[in-house]
């Protein structure tokens, strides 16, 4: 299938506002990728695909899931705002028959991180970020970090998350806090 | 050995303010077993002994955790923050001899917490952030949090160490993530 039609399957999916951010994070993340050097066409793709079924309900997420045959912790059971990038990974591996590991990782990971991302996940986790229509406190300082090192910006990013959820006392993924201590542990190596 | 003894070799291994500091805490520990139904004399015990090589060399600090025979993580080895509590729990086993391992334990865990914390371990952790002594932004609040419930205060002492760590980008302890995620997963469970 060729891009558009993905385009035209995410548009009927969501609002118009969630799809215009689609837009936007494709658009981010072919710019990132370039960059960077990670594939632009496989960042525009995952970037369209990124919140496929972010305005599904959640039973039909679950059937995406376990059709994906993808087990779920109990964290991620009782964490209903982890859902939809597990599902989207399912779905467009179940519904689109996209085979490609990187861009299906790239969908999963993209609200959490993990440990040992790739390039195409830190691209995508920045470009949902940085994208044209983001307008929180921070993003301005968010952006220029994500011009001079994406590695520091995942870091950030993944800094920025756990502070928030540890302010509001909610639970933290594990694969968010493997990846934030992996890159927390490397800036401090290279600060030695 | 009484606890008078403890309390002279404590105050031989550190600055008078840190004793001042080791003796509130077993002060407030005390306070705090009698109130949540601990046992006050481990709890003295521990809190005048949990920062017993906070003063002491870290290669001293190295020999007491192999003689007694912790392994340390990478992230352990990397964070001299981490350090002093487990090789103050090293200290009173093989320096005093003491083998109660439920003062052991709330001495090692401290600074981190960790999952499935014992009543002692949370007596302990929060006499740490509440002893008379201490006067950080929010150390009222951490009181009046103490006062009504332990468990809530021992979340809000992990969600402060968490939020603070991250803002300034540096690994944090699988123990406190841990033992984070377990009190807010209750929390979130009581919640509904």
């Amino acid at each position: 299938m060729d891009y558009k039609i993905y385009e035209d399957i995410i548009s009927q999916r969501m609002k118009a506002a969630r799809f215009r951010h689609s837009k936007n994070v494709a658009k981010e993340a072919i710019r990132l990728a370039k960059k960077y050097g990670a594939d632009p066409d496989k960042a525009e793709l995952a970037g369209i695909l990124h919140d496929a079924t972010k305005e599904t309900e959640a039973d039909e997420q679950m059937k995406l899931i376990a059709k994906a045959g993808i087990q779920l912790s109990t964290l991620e059971l009782e964490s209903p705002k982890l859902w939809h990038a597990i599902s989207g990974s399912a779905f467009v591996q179940v519904e689109l028959g996209i085979e490609d590991q990187e861009v299906i990782d790239a969908i999963r990971y993209h609200t959490t991180g993990r440990a040992g991302m790739t390039l195409l996940d830190k691209v995508i986790f920045i470009a949902d970020f940085i994208s044209a229509d983001r307008d929180y406190e921070g993003v301005d300082r968010m952006r220029k970090i994500a011009e001079k090192s994406l590695d520091d910006a995942v870091l950030e990013g993944m800094a920025f998350t756990i502070a928030d959820l540890a302010e509001r006392k909610l639970t933290i993924a594990p694969d968010t806090f493997a990846g934030y201590n992996e890159f927390a542990a490397m800036k401090a190596r290279t600060k030695k």
